[in-house]
């Protein structure tokens, strides 16, 4: 596979979506249609990853058990790297995915308890092998992050706000713990700057990782 | 849990369908509300495994990935185990059930090809050490029962009819292995008997379950 692939990574309220959306024209300006821009759970194009996705988040089941949500987050992104990620790698595209796999680890095996090597080897399944070039991860301090979002949808029910924040403390645990096993490929950047910082490095590590096989 | 789990397996025109429907009355005259007949994919009352087996089975996607059909299938076990067949066992109840995680070996491990261990290992994940009191596998060649659904669906196009003998024969040799591995819960019954006799073999073998305890 001759593209690159970057996922963003990091807890609630860190910035992801809000960087890549500075992000995204300024790269599509460069590569135009050379770039795939995707998120989890679901996937562009895809709709079985996407019903799968509609599924997992449906309000209609509320009571889900929590490693059925996890094998239902680990078959859309089986179908999301098969049918989406690989063919656009081949067809040596630049893919950003907005959360990726360490998003499960961190959310289903740390923060709901399933437990950080369970998920792992599940997602083990599902990835054979396969992994991003890079990973860019939002290191913010979970409160900071739940604020700023608390602080733009006063008026929204928010599923995540309803989980305590030590939730969110096992989640964040759960990213450094990934971080530490695998810094080659999880660049850390400090999310609790001003936006413009934050996009600042984030843009200079995508562009590192687009300029190493140039 | 107080209740019996039996689990039917086999491979297509084995007669475990069949063979149900005889039993299930006799079950029922018997225990009455105490019986709980359930199959997979999905789940009696279970709206969760109950439309991932839509989502599996759906026409719509005739190019799913192999591993996004095994987790799939998993997803909607571990809803069946947890909101379904665990209920029920804490009820007392008896549960049986048309297919269960050793289909998924035999069909997506053996038959597929994705490897007899790695589905294992993924339904561990499912399982978490549960299990059924006891398989009721009905042997018979597979060229056998494929030429039974023949015989009555002369003019249906059935998707597995689709698939070569080798595959129905890896599928076999699946079963074979985990009855080998687990002899103790896995009962063999001789599926290419009359059908009097097939149903006799299994009500022995179910009623052995039952009077256990009792
Ligand atoms: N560096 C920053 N400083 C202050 N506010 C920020 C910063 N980055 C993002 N925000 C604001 O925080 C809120 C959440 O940002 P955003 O939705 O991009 O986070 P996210 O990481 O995508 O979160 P989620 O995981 O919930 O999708 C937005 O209102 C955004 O404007
Ligand atoms: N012992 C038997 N001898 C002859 N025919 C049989 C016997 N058992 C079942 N059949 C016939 O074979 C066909 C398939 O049986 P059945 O549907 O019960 O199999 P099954 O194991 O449930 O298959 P599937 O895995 O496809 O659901 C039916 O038409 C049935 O009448
Ligand atoms: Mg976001
Ligand atoms: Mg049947």
């Amino acid at each position: 596979m001759v593209g690159k692939f970057i996922s963003f990574e990091g807890p609630e309220g860190a910035g992801k979506t809000s960087v890549l959306k500075v992000l995204i024209p300024r790269l599509q300006a460069q590569y135009g249609p050379q770039l795939l821009v995707t998120r989890e759970p679901g996937g562009t194009d895809n709709p079985v990853a996407e019903a799968i996705r509609d599924l997992v988040l449906s309000p209609d089941y509320p009571t889900m058990d929590i490693r059925t949500e996890a094998l239902l987050y680990a078959a859309s992104r089986r179908e999301h790297i098969q049918k989406t990620i690989k063919p656009a790698l081949v067809a040596n595209k630049i893919v950003l995915s907005d959360r990726f796999v360490d998003s499960s680890i961190a959310y289903q095996g740390a923060g709901r308890g399933i437990g950080f090597e369970a998920v792992r080897k599940l997602n083990d399944f599902v990835l054979e092998g396969f992994l991003p070039d890079c990973t860019i991860y939002f290191d913010i301090r979970p409160e900071v992050g739940l604020a700023r979002i608390k602080a733009h949808r006063q008026n929204e029910i928010n599923r995540l706000d309803l989980d305590p924040i030590e939730f969110h403390q096992r989640v964040s645990a759960g990213y450094h713990q990934l971080a530490k096993q695998d810094p080659k490929r999880i660049i850390i950047i400090d999310a609790e700057q001003p936006i413009e910082q934050v996009i600042e490095d984030a843009w200079q590590v995508v562009n590192r990782i687009l300029k190493m096989e140039e």
